[in-house]
């Protein structure tokens, strides 16, 4: 469009009207390349924001950020490319025995993850707890580690979707965050980026997630759905249970260790189920297997030690200490002090408010409140008791660990962590993680 | 509020909620002193231009921006000193009468005017077409004259009300102009810097208009009166019906040339009902006559020359060619050529476009795109033939009066003009410009 002025076309979308193609794209290309000012994009999100994108706009839109940017170029991996996203939650570790069990199948995952922030942990920062581990691998080096181990595990480059580097740090300061086109685009323009062939969408739903209603949830799902149908990328969402953490661990070191206690085929059962279900998602989309038969391969890799060894040579090639996946406590950083946390009263775990837990891990340094802060790898919690779970009173529900830190951080860390735990006098129906799997 | 975070309350607007007073404050000092970012101002122009402002945001806002700068002080002046603003209009020119009949009746106006922009004209580019007048006149010497002839004609500095400027400037390139709340606070807030106690809106209705619907004008002026009633002002609203332009000029010295006839007891019929409606409502507001004995006196003044001889004396005293009241014609510049607009057959006005008119007008010299622009003053439209007149093929119905201008601008108001002009078979019912008055 030769006479784009982006003052109508914001107009436009104020009065609940379709943004063209060519405005969207120049929007976004205006937005990476600086030439539309912080002022127009920003009331262009606001107004997205509450006139929202319809599935075309939305379509434009994803493929515009996508194309910002580097888009990799997997094609001459012949096996099929297949990546996980979560939307973020409190202990979620999957990725870590997900990514090598799926591998182990003979589905590629060529995963593009990211830090931490606020009360969720990040994949990057619980992988840079093993020592010498790199996130920062070049794109060659990523695509021959996918192509030769099946699987490797890298951070966001500046070069990936550069458009939506730009909009989400107007969205963070101008509350336009939580709109589901504009965080379903910015996510799936990273993810396509990848050069992928399907994605599976871990979609948190609860207390502790993004997502606190289903109805939301399936609205998120949906409009991922829509981007990946228009970029011809299947995508299967799950969406799955936020209410207490999962496994047992809140923190990168802890995480890790937990992990490897999954791919020993062992580990706590939400964080199996989880791995297993969204690994089989992963392998029907492969087109490897599906169904009972798919739970059973990522089933079989868990349990054979398979993953485990693939999860090893994916450490070593990173620069890690492989030694980690037979001696995890020995070569993880330890927290120099556990606090226990004690039980106020006997009873039943009834609940468990894991965005309070996750809070309580952010304060003794397992996390960031600023995007610049660093995080300290040995530092988190170790939760004792979990759903179901009965203690008695002056028992340790769980221990907390960290470093050296004022009193009052260790106090407020306590606080909420003893305030994340109801304890009824009964113990709440066992419930599968996995509410319901849109595909 | 020692913690203001602007995202936060950009959300609470975004969701539909009401910001308190200190928020509302903070964002306008934050806009007057730059220490808010733009991209953050916008995101909130836009959340109020979707979600409103209640009477109380409303009035606090206002305040605001009426105390983000200078306000006069006009108490040594013992008359009661009210003033009149117009939203706006297509050969509107009412305030050159308007000022001198009323402060010849014996109320004080203080006017702080604004210039043409878009179809519109501003009262400053009339005057300014007086050789030798200035708008630009220290506070002091603008006291100084309203106390001893009763009126005074300046423009605003730019100490009135920044914050107004500021957000004015980001509203018009962020597509959040014509919002309610907006536009009342931005007229309030320098109307009420004036220090005055009263105030008439002429409220213009219509095609020609901001306003295009009633019901949108009533909205308009009762935020509006709200604002008054907050800061212990009484506004009364008068409504007038913009449809065919005012008069028939359109153009910066014809609109002198017309309102001087006004003030000899002549001019259109229009121009002189709205001068004398509204200066009544001006002596009602200053306590002076209410009614048909306003009316009464509005009229006496233009027909007795003692508003003439204000006129003439205000000129004076602002540095103009005070002859013009008598020998308009020669003190006023004249446009170099005169375009006749020739109907293209028979027939009776039935509607005229008032928007195209001013557009046209515009197109010839008289009116400027962007605020940098400069205006011809001898540029504009006679109006020959007005609504009801009967008109032959090929007889004038209007002069185009311009400098020197590409023949295609001179061809495109043309066509403008003639398309305005609607050529029925029977004359509309002759009706006032009255629509409501709103007290």
């Amino acid at each position: 469009v030769s006479a784009f002025l982006p003052q109508l076309s914001i107009r436009t979308k104020r009065d609940g009207g379709r943004l063209a193609d060519d405005e969207l794209r120049a929007f976004v290309r205006g937005a990476a390349d600086g030439s539309i000012p912080d002022y127009q994009l920003s009331a262009l999100l606001m107004a997205i924001f509450l006139r929202g994108l319809d599935d075309r706009e939305l379509a434009t839109w994803a493929d515009a950020m996508l194309h910002s940017g580097d888009v990799l170029d997997l094609s001459a991996i012949a096996r099929p490319k297949v990546d996980k996203h979560s939307t973020g939650g409190v202990g979620d570790k999957i990725s870590l025995p997900l990514a090598p069990a799926v591998a182990a199948c003979g589905v590629a995952v060529p995963m593009v993850s990211g830090r931490g922030l606020g009360h969720t942990g990040g994949t990057l920062d619980k992988l840079e707890s093993i020592p010498g581990f790199t996130v920062d691998l070049p794109v060659e080096r990523f695509t021959e580690l996918v192509d030769r181990l099946g699987c490797c595990l890298i951070g966001q480059t500046a070069r990936i979707a550069p458009a939506d580097r730009k909009l989400y740090a107007l969205r963070d300061v101008t509350a336009t965050v939580e709109s589901i086109p504009l965080i379903a685009s910015s996510i799936m323009s990273k993810k396509l980026a990848e050069g992928i062939d399907a994605l599976v969408l871990d979609c948190k739903v609860g207390d502790g997630a993004f997502m606190t209603t289903i109805e939301r949830a399936r609205e998120l799902c949906a409009a991922m759905q829509a981007i990946g149908r228009a970029a011809g990328k299947r995508v299967t969402a799950v969406l799955t249970r936020m209410d207490a953490p999962i496994g047992r661990t809140i923190g990168n070191a802890l995480e890790v260790e937990e992990s490897i206690e999954v791919l020993r085929g062992g580990g706590p059962a939400d964080t199996r189920e989880l791995t297993v279900e969204l690994g089989a998602e992963m392998l029907a989309l492969g087109g490897v297997a599906s169904g009972d038969a798919a739970r059973a391969r990522i089933a079989r890799a868990l349990d054979d030690g398979s993953a485990l060894a693939l999860f090893g040579r994916l450490v070593e090639a990173q620069g890690g200490d492989a030694r980690v996946i037979d001696r995890p406590r020995e070569v993880l950083p330890r927290a120099k002090t556990r606090t226990p946390v004690l039980a106020p009263a006997a009873g039943v775990v009834s609940a468990m408010r894991s965005r309070d837990l996750g809070t309580a891990a952010l304060l003794l340094g397992a996390g960031r409140k600023r995007t610049a802060d660093a995080v300290d790898p040995s530092a988190g919690i170790e939760l004792v008791a979990h759903l179901g779970d009965r203690v008695e009173r002056g028992q340790p529900v769980a221990f907390l660990c960290h470093g050296d830190l004022p009193s009052d951080a260790v106090e407020r860390a306590a606080a909420l962590t003893i305030g994340a735990y109801d304890l009824g006098g009964s113990a709440p129906a066992p419930l599968s993680r996995i509410l319901e799997v849109l595909r």
